[in-house]
């Protein structure tokens, strides 16, 4: 277990909180929007998480910031006592469209309504044009209820402001990041300690979450896997009931979630000897890997990274192999803005913090590397601390 | 660990699967639909899981279901090597919609489209009137994308017909909730074999993982969690750094996912003697869940069971602690229909199954106990086999 008194003092500060917002506050004051809605589900929290701090659990949550007075946290009917002990905003709604996705229907709870809080933070008057953060996962229930409020009244996407505003990450940020990392890193190396032929996907598994939790890590930032063998061409995943072997890749897709922020750890092994096919994907996957990193560094743009990642690819004849890569943005998600494709004309900048995201595959097998780098001045820094390499055991 | 051919055996057949699109099939005759789109998303997995065994990570997923050809599984573009593995239903196309909710664009991919999918399934006369189950929880870009399509055709809400199929579990599915039960309460028994003053909540939840995994959990039914001391006032919560004390109440959360299916273990316990205040709400606790579970059989309404349940808890004058109660439905979610709550009148009937679910919180703590049953012709057979009682350690 670390230091719990350590794992505490990472916390992101209620300033930092407080800045969060101000600095949206005046987007929307510069985008002529009377107020904001950011909604998030409990698979894909960030976007409350990083204005709020709070984590919808069975429920979906959102937040409605006005141009110039408090925000305000909205939650399910279940959540009160735990939103009020977790939320950096103090003010918090409950409206029936966040319930728990399975429906139930409250007959006797009192609650609040998307009517009854846009009147109470425009004073009565309504809210004229409104943005939306989240619109790819806002569910319809709740994208009804403001439509039906709104009316004929405005309501624009607006995800792009709060995705460039959460890019660029805070000293903070990644304090927690590397901590995050090194828990990722000791969960992956409790797995290879005690791997054995004849152990299932899912006991490998086993080990990891409780190395991941020992050492104070919140959550798994994702469902994780362990896979092997013929799983392994599965580039998302889950464990199984299969028995691992000898001489087989084990792949391994480990990223601890630390006050909010998620690592990556994800590398194969093999038990006992690599024959050769799976000995020439495995290296595959760590020069691609490295080559990406030796790409990586502030004043490209990630369609330049793209090139040079995907040139070095072609000339090495792995194109056939290759899903996706090599890139994308981490923080709050697994996954996020920016991704590192060909249609991405963004700067890298330091502080900037990516997935470096290998994954190869053959009919028989497949292979990922990942970790997560800082943009630096020169170059890039790993924040989940290992070497992509061969490991037989 | 539970033997893996054993935990394999439990698996529902082909056979069942089948059957169950085939009884869905005559109800979207029945209802004059050309088709019918069921959406689950990660979070949130019943319906398609229900449908082709196929669970979403990352990205969400759908079934498109003729009224008389194949099913058709509906998959982002990452997963489907995973897919293939995994899913029952042979048929599977990728639509961008489906892609992970960090929104990529894919600038490479070539992915099919509600439109391309419609008319293979239709020959290309298009789909005149679609039925839509999961439109709780549908994304507001899933159902643009359909919308786009049928224009002005019609589309029609249909939870029903598939909650009302889901709701009376067969043979393979009480066995394989009788064994998650089993695993549920190993893993809630495996905290309090070690429980200590100053271990954290989450090192306290570490011990349940690791357990539920290696007897072959396929993972956490919900975001599992322990609280203690003031946090147990939290219906819905998460786990902390705090460290937990004698008397005061630990409460343990725990619910195993087993070929899908969710159940659940929730019980407090004691460091030491529980002090006055702590045995008074703890029992009280007690006495409703046994209560719930006296009145709970076949041939009663669900509003029945409730009036009576709340009648007891009124009598006890403990109106002013309980949140909700006393039971909903369990089965492939920890919280799925029938709700037993005031407003339904549904009859219970044999191989309903429910979660039988009490909280109570005063200004300073609160304690949940939930466990799983399975309605009989003369009263319920308890799935998850503990016996609510005071635990002091």
């Amino acid at each position: 277990m670390n230091d719990v008194s350590e794992l505490e003092s990472l916390r992101i500060s209620d300033d930092e909180f407080n800045h969060r917002i101000k600095t949206l506050q005046n987007k929307i004051q510069e985008n002529n929007l009377d107020a904001l809605f950011v909604f998030s589900s409990e698979a894909e929290p960030a976007n409350v998480r990083y204005l709020s701090d709070y984590w919808p659990n069975f429920e979906t949550a959102g937040i409605i910031i006005p141009a110039d007075s408090e925000a305000v946290l909205i939650i399910g009917p279940e959540s009160l006592t735990y939103a009020m002990d977790r939320s950096r905003l103090k003010e918090i709604r409950r409206i029936k469209e966040f319930r728990e996705s399975s429906d139930p229907e409250y007959p006797d709870s009192a609650l609040d309504t998307f009517e009854s809080v846009f009147d109470e933070i425009t004073h009565g008057e309504g809210v004229k044009r409104l943005g939306i953060v989240g619109s790819n996962i806002i569910t319809l229930p709740v994208y009804e209820a403001i439509r039906k409020v709104i009316g004929k009244n405005t309501v624009v996407k607006m995800d792009d402001i709060l995705i460039s505003q959460r890019m660029i990450k805070s000293e903070q940020e990644i304090k927690i990041l590397k901590k995050a990392g090194e828990i990722a890193v000791h969960a992956a190396q409790a797995i290879i300690k005690v791997a054995k032929p004849d152990m299932t996907e899912i006991e490998l598994l086993a080990e990891a979450e409780y190395s991941m939790l020992k050492e104070g890590a919140e959550s798994a930032g994702w469902s994780h896997w362990v896979c092997s063998g013929p799983n392994t061409k599965e580039a998302i995943s889950r464990p199984t009931y299969r028995k691992v072997k000898t001489g087989e890749i084990i792949q391994i897709c480990m990223g601890p979630r630390l006050h909010g922020y998620v690592s990556n750890a994800s590398f194969p092994f093999v038990i006992d000897k690599a024959p050769n096919e799976v000995k020439k994907l495995i290296n595959a996957g760590i020069s691609i890997q490295n080559k990406t990193k030796t790409v990586m560094r502030a004043g490209l743009t990630c369609n330049e990274v793209q090139k040079e990642a995907s040139a070095y690819i072609s000339k090495n004849g792995w194109d056939k192999y290759i899903l996706y890569g090599p890139a994308h943005g981490a923080g709050l998600m697994e996954c996020e803005h920016p991704f590192v494709e060909s249609t991405c004309k963004l700067m890298l900048e330091p502080n900037m913090v990516f997935g470096t995201d290998t994954f190869l595959y053959t009919k028989e097998m497949g292979v990922r590397f990942e970790d997560v780098i800082r943009i630096t001045k020169d170059g890039n820094e790993q924040l989940s601390p290992y070497k992509a390499e061969l490991i037989e055991l």
